[in-house]
């Protein structure tokens, strides 16, 4: 099966139950609404094309694992538009949850997302439940206290905040979990392939800076200007342009070189660049090229 | 050790490292303020007791489901309390964790308390990860949707609310999630344990509705008065308060009668009677003699 529609599907076994009938009803809507359509679904695909390189022993667990990134980055996006966050109204081109179906369900539907996440992960190793635990301790990492996503969200809140702590936590260690996952749904070590997650979510993050400063809100889909207006740490802002991109190619670089020598190595290396390719924003693709 | 004991020893485990000092000072801060000191912590109590009921045979497993059980908890009264739910105060008689902490402050600390939930089990059971598998749907399926207490909260969204769904799944649900962890956690197929865990979560929501109706902000540390200022279903409104007391006492009743046969099951009678004797609002005490 193609690698996209593996995905949707994912996605789509993992709300069956959550967001099916017996579910509340704007709940449930509010979870479909933040999942589908979704964006490019880079985290999962991350996921996967890992898992496929490292041989996918078993698609199953692939799978879910990719679902529960996508899932628990969704759950992240919605409760980040929230208005104590960065109070966004749109996203992905459309209103966000909060404004679509109010603050109580956004909060509930990030909830649900997470929990969800680790549900799928459940079912999705129940026939090898010795890798659940290793991708519960994965996943938890990428996301929770003290060095992942929510983590790096709190840092916002402090007067002082740690750069380096701060990108790596907010971005980059989800990128590491999904590389992480990858590998170790496919029955491999999981470690070596930080390195590879930390480069690609490093260069997300630098790109995304350069959209915030750069991009129109209509070509996003959600508010630009946010780091500026938060006095929240931007590449962009603090490298200039050039600097920037300088470091965006370099990280591209990087990420393609970092991977683990495996059985589908080049094919990897050859997915990777491309993806890196998608993160320049559109004002800059002939530096890419 | 002495159980309370157990109970205390599992969380300050549990947040060693979430909020520990790599983890940003805020939101480790509003970890342990939200955790300690606890209220009765009756959810991990019941676990532990349930467990121990059944021969205790992974104590380090049951710990953990305890302290799982209790996180989760104390996640949702954080976002409970959220301006946008029931815009709380005051909890367990100090400030909640939005009003010393901040919004954004609570709302994360809420998701890394989910997040370390799982994290906590899964170290828990890592010497027999196949539990782990049947802790993970069994948590999930108590806090998530389309049954948990995050579908519980989601009702109040909707116009009609579905008074069993609801009430089975606000309160009920994470009860019957402790007397299944805790059985699970020993070895023992958890679902004749369900029972016993729904009636005590009703037992505990039909005293929580009397005690709304009928207590002092200052004795309960949080405020009164919340389900009619909501409009939401209330126990002792629809009953009244004779018919609430009656109701409450049956479910005691209901409660020690139903657990299944065990090595401790005489002990845990006792205890559960024990229990539900405090839920009784103290101007019920009378009646519960």
């Amino acid at each position: 099966m193609q690698q996209a529609k593996r995905v949707e599907m994912a996605l789509e076994m993992a709300l069956a139950e959550a967001a099916g009938p017996r579910s509340p009803p704007l709940l449930a809507a509010a979870l479909r609404y933040a999942l589908f359509p979704g964006g490019h679904r880079i985290r999962p695909q991350i996921v996967l094309s890992v898992a496929r390189a490292c041989g996918d022993a078993n698609p199953e667990g692939a799978d879910a694992a990719a679902a529960a990134i996508e899932l628990l980055h969704s759950a992240s996006l919605i409760h980040d538009d929230l208005p104590a966050f960065d109070d966004a109204g749109t996203r992905r081109g459309k209103p966000s949850v909060h404004v679509q179906f109010g603050e109580p369900i956004a909060v509930l539907a990030g909830d649900a997302l997470i929990i969800l996440a680790y549900e799928t992960l459940g079912r999705g190793f129940a026939t090898d439940p010795r890798q659940l635990g290793q991708l519960v301790s994965i996943v938890s990492r990428a996301v929770g206290a003290p060095g992942g996503i929510v983590a790096g969200q709190a840092w916002e809140s402090e007067t002082a905040i740690p750069l380096v702590d701060y990108q790596r936590a907010k971005t980059g260690a989800l990128f590491a979990g999904a590389t992480l996952a990858g590998a170790a749904a496919a029955g491999w070590d999981p470690e070596p392939w930080r390195a590879l997650g930390e480069a690609i979510g490093e260069a997300y993050q630098v790109a995304d800076d350069l959209r915030d400063l750069l991009c129109s809100a209509e070509e996003l889909g959600k508010p630009v200007g946010q780091d500026e207006r938060r006095a929240r740490p931007n590449a962009a802002t603090q490298l200039g342009i050039g600097g920037a991109k300088t470091r965006l190619t370099a990280l591209a670089d990087l990420a393609a070189d970092s991977i683990p020598a495996c059985p589908g190595a080049e094919e990897l290396r050859a997915v990777i660049r491309a993806q890196t390719r998608q993160l320049f924003p559109s004002q800059l693709a002939q530096f890419a090229a």
